[in-house]
Parts: structure tokens; sequence; C-alpha cells
């Protein structure tokens, strides 16, 4: 097919449709749907966003998800998948979905690391087979996995890190930028995303944005944040970081994160997220709400026929009361897992909803001012 | 509201609509809605049926679910179901639902039981909370859980049992009867169904219906069978114990059971079953097909891209392969029972559609052998 024939859904694009401040609306294009940005990806770690069923994430709003290399390739292997017909079929799911590279993972989950410039040898956590991940075999797995967005292969600096370090981890992670990008190749419709790293120096962010942008990439991520160095410290990193990478494209912040983590990340120029946030708190029974998380197990709500935020129009808020969760939590029913990580979903992607509007119509501070009332008022009262 | 301007749909009634043999079709229509039959009731114990949505179970096809009056009791409580509204809106299952007396639970999940003439005291197998349950108190739960058919209290003679011992638990259960007829009292739109004891004996079967009659119900219950007796001599009682009672009455067999135990039990006149088979299965990966019974944890079904069964239009079959649902139970992942959970509540009320569609056209003989060989050729070959 001529470059001329392809419509704009056959290739990778990203238009920026709105500025509000630094904040950025937008949408990307590929084959398999429109991402609206800025976008919230609900993590999907072993090909299932857990408690969900593939229609559920999307009627919660979802455009993307991201699935996680590390744990497919271990289980059930990315070979299989790719037998299979890949990810989205294997697992329903046929919109865009991110991979990240397993860099991460390997590095806080697996056992036995050795990491050297040709990659990470580990064993797997499962069953303590030995693996060596690279660039090129990230890639490779990747694309046997059929992902839309690609991850280039990094070390996730660790927090805290001497400069040195940070420094050397950077280093580390834009040769294996460079490898990433050559073995990704030329794939039309796909996308291969760099990672920006340099801890909470802003030389060394400036120092990897600038190796990223040399290299080029379709998208770009701002890596190593939401490492335990606190709200504070990041948004620190983010006055700068985001900047620093270029405009045209889309800037993905890994790992992120909670609601207002979000909100103040939205206004310093990121366009997508993802965190296991809202789904693992579905399963611990803390519902995010407006007005702040409320953990449905404290015995105020056994008796409470309220929905658990009256403004919600979420399948869980439309049909069931605090008091039903609370005794599904209390009685460990599979339920009270598929009620609040709808709920929690939709709370998300209703957040990134509003942002977008906001962005839209140029009302990003009264949007952030208003989301900052809601929850100093706290949870409603008990009845 | 007069006599006469009640619709049929605001009073209990049951019509025999055809019948094969003693396979008998038919309908019991309630304020709440109409359950075909020969009918299945999913169990739904803590006010759920595990790992479904209530939309999903009707999708399945159910018109009718089953909540355990025990559990129910303990958590959250009958009196606070019914301060919030009723089993139906807390749970969100607006059509009929069934409950048990609580009795055959008490015997087998509580603790310290003491059983005499004024019923039954134990304590909670979940805190230990001393608790007595009579005729009249199990009535009294069941209403305030709201149920369209409650249950008589009585005690499930257990297997096996000397004649002795049957028949005094049997007089027992009929003096229950008795008292839990007076307890209900009256209460238009809602069913009282009497169960008829007497183990594997013949004659105390007979006097266990002539009592059951002489009090009169709206809807007769054989119990006491699916207790180990095995599936030859559950039968054996099948052959007389239902046509022992009343043909304008609907005939439950609680508790059963497999797909053959129901066949059989329908060909010998019984038009209701309940089973915790399909859920349980679900969530240990047994799935149940046209061909028997399928462990989807077995290795054979890795790299197999076939659904469960492919002539299944449940949601499951429709999007997802063998090898899916097999990666999903390896890793304990919460869509593994969702899935399997549907297919199997799928694949009973399929059955009953099928036995229902046979008895209306003459063809029960047909259907059965059809079942049977089936079966007898075993799952699919692997790819």
């Amino acid at each position: 097919m001529s470059e001329q024939n392809q419509g704009p859904s056959e290739r990778f694009q990203f238009e920026l449709t709105a500025t509000d401040g630094r904040a950025r609306g937008g949408v990307v294009r590929t084959p398999r749907g429109e991402i609206r940005t800025p976008a919230f990806m609900p993590v999907g770690t072993a090909a299932t966003v857990k408690a969900m069923l593939p229609e559920q994430v999307r009627e919660a709003g979802a455009d993307i998800i991201l699935g996680n290399t590390y744990h497919l390739m271990l289980r059930p292997g990315a070979e299989r998948i790719e037998r299979l017909g890949g990810l989205h079929r294997f697992m329903n799911w046929p919109r865009p979905i991110l991979t990240d590279s397993g860099g991460f993972q390997v590095m806080s989950l697996a056992q036995l690391r050795t990491l050297s410039e040709e990659g990470v040898r580990f064993r797997s956590h499962i069953d303590g087979s030995a693996w060596l991940l690279t660039p090129e075999s990230s890639m490779e797995i990747q694309r046997q996995l059929g992902s839309d967005i690609v991850m280039a292969f990094d070390e996730c600096t660790p927090f805290p890190a001497t400069p040195e370090q940070a420094e050397e981890s950077m280093r580390l992670s834009m040769r294996w930028a460079q490898r990433s990008r050559e073995a990704f190749g030329d794939r039309p419709g796909h996308a291969l995303f760099g990672i920006q790293q340099g801890g909470v120096h802003r030389e060394l962010r400036q120092e990897s944005a600038s190796a990223l942008r040399e290299i080029g990439f379709d998208g770009y991520a701002v890596g190593g944040l939401a490492v335990g160095e606190g709200q504070e410290l990041m948004f620190e990193v983010l006055e700068h970081a985001p900047n620093m990478l270029p405009s045209d494209k889309p800037r993905y912040l890994m790992g992120v994160g909670k609601p207002d983590d979000i909100v103040g990340a939205v206004k310093r120029g990121v366009d997508m997220f993802d965190c296991v946030l809202p789904t693992r708190s579905g399963r611990t029974a803390q519902g995010f709400t407006r007005r702040g998380v409320v953990n449905l197990k404290n015995a105020r709500h056994a008796d409470d026929p309220r929905p658990l935020d009256e403004e919600c129009r979420c399948p869980c808020c439309r049909a069931y009361s605090r008091a039903y969760l609370h005794h599904v939590f209390k009685s460990g029913e599979i339920i009270s897992a598929m009620l609040l990580t709808a709920h929690n979903l939709h709370y998300y992607q209703q957040l990134m909803s509003g942002l977008r509007s906001a962005i839209a119509q140029g009302g990003f501070d009264a949007f952030e001012a208003s989301f900052h009332a809601q929850r100093a008022r706290g949870d409603i009262e008990p009845v």
C-alpha cells in the first residue's frame, strides 16, 4: 500500500489539540484506535487487567492498556503468544497496548540478577529458569507480543542514588536506547518510545533528553520517578524534565500514580500515565472518590445504603451500596474486587476525561482548584 | 387490591405445560418473574453468585437463584438486609430468589450443634457467636431476606442412616414442617415449600409425602439426597419419591447435581435443581462441556487456540482460547474464575433449555440418548 493511500489510522501519529499553560491535550492515532491524552493506561500485567473483563475496561473509558513484558515472557511466553495470534487476540483486547521493556520488573522481581553492558541475566521468580534480557531481546519479545507502543530497554535508576550512580546508570540506558532503536527497526503502525533517566538531577535529565532526541523516537517517557522520592521531589523534576522532550511527541510518566500525582504531572506537561493503584486498590477495599480514598472494610459502611460516590455513574455505584461492598469485602467474595476495580478504573478515567475537557476549554486552573477543594472536604458523613 | 385485579404475576402459581413420560415442563409464575422448568438455580451463598455479576448470571439464562439462610443470617445479618431493602436490592438481583431454611448448613458448617425438638443451637463458624435456629426463626429470617420461595425448616437425614434413625429424623422434620407452615402464615406472592425426607426408604418417603400433603405447601422438595448415596441409589429413590408429591406443584431436588444427575432426575419427574458444582468448578479449572468435564490446568491446553467448546455461545467461548484459560488459571488470575464460571453456568442453563425444548416436543428420550452419546466421545483431541 502506498504512503498516500494510508489513512491516518494506519500510522502512529500524535496530534496536540490544545494547551493550557504547560498542560496539553491531544490524541495519539494508531491502527488499533485513538488514545485521547492526557491518558491513563490500566495495567494488564499477565494478559488481564485484574478482576476485569476487557469490555469492562473499555466501558470504564480506557483507550489503551499496558502489558508487562517481564511477566508475559516468563508465563505464558512471548513465542506462545505470537503463535496464538498476539497479545490483543490472546486477551481479547483489540485496542492499543503499550508494553514495558521488562527492565524495571527484572530488577524488582527476578532473582540472581547480573547487570552488564550486554543486558541483565536473571532467574525467573516463578520457576528459577535462567534468562537474559537485552535491548535486542526486549525488542523481539515486544514484537512477538504485538505491542503497539514498545518501550526502549533501560535501567530504572534506583532512588536514592549518588550523582555518579545516576550518571552511570543513565548513560547505560542511553546506550541501550540506541541499541533498542536499531533493533526495533522500521515497523509502520508501531511506535518506539525512548525513556529519559537522570534521577533528580537536572543536568543528567538534560543530557538524557538530548541523547534520546539525537536517536529519535515516536514518543518519550520520563523514567526513574515514582520510585520513593515523594511527590514534592517528583514535581520538582517535572518542572523541567518534560519540557526537555520534543513537544510534538507524546510524553509518558511511567508508573504514576495517585490522582493528585496525575493532576500535578498533567499540569507540568505529561500526556500519558500508568499505575497499578486503581486495580490493586480495587482488591484491597480502597475506593477512590472525588473526596478521597475510602476503606470499605471500615465498619462505618456496614449499614450505609448509599453508593460509594453518589455522583458516580459506574456499574458499581449505579447498583450497589457501601453496605454491600463492605459485606463482600469482609466475606472475601470475588465480586468485591470486580466491583471496586470497575469503580476505581472509572474514577481514574473520569479524572482524565475531566482533565482533557478542562485543557480544551482553557480551564485547567479551575479544574485543579475544584479537584483539591473536593478532596479537602473528606468522605461523606456516616448515615 | 382486589383478587380480581391481580394479574397472574402477582401471585405464586405453577403451570404444567408439557409432559413426556414422567418428565415435566412448566412455568412457575411469581411477582418477580417467571421460572421456566425444569430449572437450574445457581447458588448465591453470601449474596453473590461467586465471581459473577448478577447481569451475567441472567445472561447465562438463569430465572432464579438460591440464597443460603445460614450464611446470610451470620453475615451480614438478616435484619441488616431487611433494613437495606431486602436481599434482591442488596445484591442487585431483581428476579426470584429461593432461600434454604439454614438447617442443612447448620448441620454441616456450624460448631457445637445441639439438636432438640425446639430446633438447633449452634455457634457461628465465623466468630463463635451463639445462635438458635427453629422453624419459627427460619421463617422470620427468610421473610427478612425477602425470599420469594421459602423452604420449610428440616433436618437433612444423614447418609447412611438406620431405618430407625431415618424414621425419627423424618418425623421430626414433619413436625417442623407443620410449625414452618404455621409460622409462615399467609404471604401473597411468596411461596413455602415443604421438604420430603425418609432417606432411601420408600415407606418413609411415602409417610413424609402424606404428612406434607396434609399440611399443604406451594411446592415440594425431595430432600436428603445427594448426601453420599451415589447416583444409582439416588435414581432408585427418584423412581418413586417425586410421584408421591402433588403433580400440580413444582418439585425441587435439593443440592443436585452433576449434568447426568439432572437429566436422570428430570426424567423421573423433578422440576427444580440447585448445586454449587458449576460455580465451584469455575474456580477450580473444571469446565463443563457437551463432551464431559475438562481440566483447564492440564498442560495439553497451553497452546490450544480453540475455545473450550466450539459450539458454545457463552462470553468465554466466544472470545477466549483454551490456551488463555490455561494461562490465567496457572497464573491465579481472577478472570479465570469469572470466565469459567460464566461458561459453566451457561452450560447448565443450556442443558435446562435443551431439556425444556425436548419435553415440549415429546423428544426427551432422543435428547437423553444424544446427551450420553456426546459425553461418551470424550473431550476433543489435542491440537
